[in-house]
């Protein structure tokens, strides 16, 4: 099995400045890829720290370092690289062209000081730079493969993808069979793969828990040989939670379960603020299951836009299940929806009371004559409330369609 | 100064599964106590590779590592530890009343296996998990302090702030004063700030770009001795694209300024599917100045909700400047808003012609009788495209509140 290590740069991403999502990205790849990824390694701008990190990932086959090829004094990954391997930077033609190019697209001439880009360590090769205008560049050393590519993630991406897969050999999967769950713990989940499957093949298991949504990956030979497995997860609160047999989102399961069944969905949104829309219309092609929904924020907008009674709210107060129901009735009604879903609720921090403290939600589904609801108190701060109550909804409208109990 | 290492542990993040966010987060907490954080090491669940992290991560002040505490078989970070350190693991009477306890909160006996989570190295103290059921741990060898925590971030950040922040000194945040610019290239701004920056102080200066948005960074004394500085940055067109003098983001700065001037804004929004108005909720008080939104992802909600007329969609095309226009107008009337904002686009990645590709998006900003508009075509997957156009269109709305022009 060939193996890799990741090199991360930047003294922002040290500094709490900037969430790096580059390794993240690659680890994906090379997993696709059949090349198991060993580590990575995060260190600021310095050649020093950049030439440390190097030695350290030496003996793995491939290392993709990201980061450091801009113009600025803080873009030192060439040099850190060189001095790794003891080799002089030279300017590269074929990249000081690419720069060259890059500026020219842009109606631009090339700046003094953008030449610096083009200087790559001996024998090292330009990765062309699709979407910027810092090369990246690769070199082998001994059997091992070093690719360096900027710290701007589309950039990266576009350069990975046309500039060094390409090198790596086909994609090989791991053949895996993946099963998604929402509204269930984790332990029951477990539970039920532990009751099945062979002691021998626990090892391969792999369960994990992400924003409420629970994820059980196995290896496909597994699930071939113990044909229970997928019938058991399958069954009664475990089954009822199932929501996806594919690496897919909650958002993207619903849209292609709407979408197979000629059913849409309409939204009416007060303390999530488009985010239910928003998770929907992520998915290419929402169009076919979604045509409009409603933030309604301010109890007005609530009466004005969707008729709900002012004294209805004045009796149960905005957050209450009635509200709820008269959203996602309402939404369904004004849209001509078949299923219509109504979030609201209390993000936080402030506007909680004793009874109804930061953090309630209370979500509608309605469907055929009939509306589902929950109720859920959700810990953490506005943005993980907010977006736990999302998942929350995705997961009543999905029940709602399949005609499931909440 | 004192120095900190960060190890991130997890086969899920190596296999590209899981974004860690741990070690950003900690990583902003570490720069606000004034510790220098030196790198950041992930590695997979075995205790090898931890014990191999731990030491190489020895020479630091302070060592924090996350993930692996939990009860399974891949939950291996107090064996590394201990590992490390060569030193037993003993349960300790603490930590197990912590899981007992945690499990009485929820109604539960404490299953068989969660006794060990009480494990913990010789000499090593619980640290208490507020939220989840596993106990962190903290050591101190030879003046380096130690400090393991689970890795789901909730219940990582809640321990960081009560069980180890407090250990680690008073918060010094260093003063730096921040610029954010949105709608002007990088270059410019760096070409302000190097027109008029000492060349000794130029190393002082970090701006970086996100999602369209450029920060600069720069030490409060750099600032005040230097005050051509602050008043350059606010002239011109990179002045107009100053949106904020903290580290605010466009949707807070937006919040902030309509609230101080009393004004309030409405959305309508079509390929950003509500995620205009989600970014606008984000910011807590946005109720101040925000009431309702739509989202009319359909042409037929554009007409039904919103009143724009068809004959403006079939000459002109749901994507073009008379629609966003339109629906920027007829948000601020029917919502009685100040300030409307509309946005029509392809956000790909089918659906685009010659004339029309994906990533096409036109923007508008209505505010007391003026409409200014904006178009663009980006770049990249439908994620970014919409993420690129809801950056530009708070932008717009703050311009359109300021009476600048797009």
């Amino acid at each position: 099995m060939r193996s890799a290590e990741i090199v991360i740069t930047g003294a922002e991403i040290l500094r709490g400045h900037t969430l790096d999502t580059n390794a993240h990205w690659i680890a994906g790849r090379l997993r696709g890829l059949g090349i198991a990824l060993r580590g990575i390694r995060t260190v600021g701008d310095g050649e020093d720290e950049i030439r440390d990190a190097l030695k350290a990932a030496a003996t793995a086959d491939l290392v993709v370092i990201s980061g450091g090829l801009g113009p600025t004094i803080d873009d030192r990954t060439r040099n850190g690289v060189a001095a790794s391997f003891d080799l002089p930077l030279r300017i590269d033609p074929e990249a000081r062209l690419g720069i060259e190019t890059a500026y020219r697209r842009r109606g631009r001439p090339m700046p003094e000081g953008a030449e610096v880009q083009a200087l790559l360590p001996e024998g090292a090769l330009p990765i062309a730079n699709p979407v910027g205008i810092a090369p990246g560049f690769r070199m082998n050393r001994g059997g091992e493969l070093i690719v360096a590519l900027p710290g701007v993630p589309d950039e990266l991406r576009a350069m990975f993808l046309t500039g060094v897969e390409p090198l790596l050999g086909p994609r090989r999967e791991e053949p895996e069979e993946v099963f998604r769950f929402y509204g269930v713990p984790e332990a029951e989940v477990d539970g039920v793969a532990r009751r099945i499957l062979a002691p021998s093949d626990l090892a391969a298991l792999s369960i994990c828990a992400e924003d409420g949504a629970i994820t059980l990956r196995i290896p496909s030979e597994v699930v071939a040989r113990t044909p229970r497995l997928a019938t058991a997860l399958a069954e009664g609160r475990v089954g009822q939670a199932l929501f996806a047999r594919r690496d897919l989102s909650l958002a993207e399961a619903l849209v292609d379960l709407a979408a197979s069944r000629g059913e849409t969905i309409a939204t009416a949104e007060s303390c999530t603020g488009g985010g239910l829309a928003w998770a929907l219309t992520s998915v290419p092609g929402a169009s076919r299951v979604f045509e409009r929904g409603w933030i309604v924020y301010a109890n007005e907008a609530k009466i004005d836009l969707l008729g709900i009674a002012p004294e209805l709210i004045a009796r149960h107060g905005a957050v209450s299940e009635p509200v709820a129901r008269g959203l996602a009735e309402a939404a369904a009604r004004r849209a001509r929806a078949t299923v219509g879903v109504g979030i609201t609720g209390i993000a936080g921090p402030t506007g909680g009371t004793p009874d109804k403290p930061a953090g309630l939600v209370h979500i509608a589904a309605h469907r055929a004559g009939a509306t589902i609801v929950r109720r859920a108190v959700y810990s953490g701060d506005r943005e993980r409330v907010r977006r736990f109550a999302i998942q929350s909804a995705l997961d009543l409208a999905r029940r709602s369609l399949a005609g499931l109990p909440a």
